[in-house]
């Protein structure tokens, strides 16, 4: 079979309210960015398939004919995952993000094409203005592209972004986050598929109705973390003191409710100065609280008071430990990139998985599509709401 | 009627934790620094009674005769500190330290002698190691001593530190107190009056029993404040925020009662590491709880963090908005007072009220005396417990 082209792209994600609670089966805000990652799938005639992945030097290829035999289980009672590792000659246990990028590449792709004749040629190139390992859904927004335009290129005619097809494109991704993360929450590649604000709270995911745009300087502190053992510790400090971190946990709760609510009444009524305000308090008492749980650093303590004298309020986002800080921004407020320890300025309200129909789009185009579209950092915050 | 000479003194205390959340119920623990104020009484022959207070620069002198009418009311009707206020030339609503002092003594001399025949002349001198207006308890030092000498000197043969005659001294000072503050809280001067360690809780003052010897660094960062604005400014956030602020509060309480039950099993197993660790992690949390309430600030932040670069946990003590740091020493900890902008290195389980024979006392007189001494930085830090 042949495949035509596919160009989609699908966003980051932020942690607002809720890291490390949500363990705890506290209530957690997810905001989509502005800072997207992009794939293009060509269909080729090489008997090749080939992936790119410039951000992290990953470049693979394989003989169609070789991946095949893949497909059905000829070694009785292994998994394709199993099968795909001792293809790919990636160890059991491994984690490089090359590997794993790899891995979850080649399940969806025979998994989609898993009721084909015979498996398409093509080449795969995917790129990211995100960073990996910082905590912003990069590895989601990578499956999530992979899913849609593996599955939109198999059902080429028919695939219109429903939201049926979303959550098969959302289900697919997930299952290429169980193979690079184990056992990843399903937040990422929801927020990467739907965009928007997602409230998750005990397993379950409900994408905000009406959400106001927010926009974000998105600091990484390039400080590295293992999100496994700052979960461990907070654990272990709940364990410890259990009769003042269950409170500080459900101060949590309330923050995450509290600025759920403040957003939904900004974005029915317009935002005022004391829903700023709101929100700005809201990052610091969670600020201050994820200290408590163990999970600051002396990068985002210093990101917390370079920003307050400028007025600005600013919070971890995600794991912490180091990784990202996230500092909100008044309708005011303009950056200086080059002054700060900034790393991009971001909107948190932008939109879901995109197709497009060329590398060639303008602001213009935003509105023919269903789904609305990657921006560039001046478009998204001079159009997007 | 003539008194004869008496010398005491009392200390200062810090808040180790419960500082605004003891507002709304919550347990707070108070400790007594070694730190302390002293007040010696002459009785004389001048006819005149003299408070010099050499700390706030207040020196004044009245004829006893012209203080005799003052002991019942003439004027139908107004109250002793009325007529005091008149008599000294204090406007309602003044705050000046000098001023509020000089009532507070007068009060107590005219309540102390109320049933003598005639008012005894004296020379009181009071002098302090306590700054004012930082939160440590100076005004409850001050009225405490003030109680003391004065009763003593009433009943001077039968006077003997019988915890009877601690409560009615306490009793005494609270009612100085009353005069200085308006509406205390009355920890201030038990703390004075009985040292060690206090627990306060809903209005209920507990000694505890037995306490262990705790090493801190007081800062005061010399940032003037009010106290009552900044305790209204918390009323407001948990009114603004009830969901968020009220386990906050909860968990300030369990900050307390686990600084308690560690401090009394340091009392009775010894101290060990991870007691100390323990210490030290609530003084963070309880830090960032109270940034949390709003009563933070820039410089108790430089605080926290410069004593972190070198190990050491701090944390506000009292009111907040500036005022005094804590800082917990370990053991082993020395102190380089001209490197850190540190005022003093003080015991919090030092004595209350001391009755002193002599200005030359040494260590070896401390098993004398009921009620153990005040003692030098470096005997307390070497021989009490």
């Amino acid at each position: 079979m042949h495949v035509g082209e596919r160009f989609v792209s699908a966003p980051g994600k932020a942690i607002l309210h809720g890291e490390h609670a949500v363990v705890h089966g506290k209530v957690a805000l997810a905001v989509s960015l502005n800072l997207r990652t992009y794939l293009r799938l060509q269909g080729t005639a090489s008997g090749q398939i080939c992936i790119h992945l410039p951000n992290i030097d990953t470049f693979r290829a394989w003989d169609v004919a070789a991946l095949q035999p893949l497909v059905s289980d000829r070694k009785g009672g292994t998994s394709l995952v199993e099968r795909l590792r001792a293809f790919a000659g990636v160890a059991e246990g491994s984690t490089d993000s090359g590997n794993m990028a790899v891995l979850a590449f080649l399940y969806l792709y025979l998994s989609g094409f898993a009721g084909a004749q015979t498996l398409p040629s093509m080449s795969v190139r995917v790129w990211s203005e995100l960073p990996t390992g910082a905590g912003l859904g990069s590895s989601a927004a990578y499956t999530v592209c992979l899913s849609a335009a593996l599955l939109s290129s198999w059902h080429v005619l028919c695939f219109s972004w429903s939201e049926e097809e979303l959550t098969l494109i959302n289900k697919w991704a997930f299952q290429g986050e169980k193979i690079i993360h184990g056992n990843p929450s399903g937040v990422d590649n929801a927020v990467a598929t739907w965009g928007g604000i997602l409230r998750y709270h005990a397993g379950k995911i409900t994408p905000l109705s009406r959400v106001p745009l927010l926009r974000i300087l998105l600091t990484n502190t390039k400080v590295p973390r293992s999100t496994k053992l700052l979960v461990s510790g907070v654990k272990d400090k709940i364990n410890k003191f259990p009769s003042i971190m269950v409170p500080v946990l459900e101060s949590v709760d309330a923050v995450s409710r509290t600025c759920e609510l403040t957003l939904r009444e900004m974005a029915t009524a317009g935002a005022s100065a004391q829903q700023y305000d709101t929100l700005e308090e809201l990052m610091d008492i969670n600020q201050h609280h994820l200290s408590v749980m163990g999970v600051g650093h002396p990068a985002l303590d210093t990101l917390c008071r370079l920003t307050l004298a400028h007025g600005l309020h600013s919070k971890l986002t995600g794991a912490g430990g180091g990784g990202c800080g996230i500092t909100l921004l008044r309708p005011g407020n303009t950056t200086h990139p080059h002054h700060t320890p900034v790393l991009h300025t971001s909107s948190v309200r932008s939109a879901g998985i995109s197709e497009h129909t060329s590398l060639s789009l303008n602001a213009a185009l935003c509105d023919d599509i269903s789904i609305s579209l990657s921006l560039s950092l001046s478009l998204s915050l001079s159009t997007q709401c």
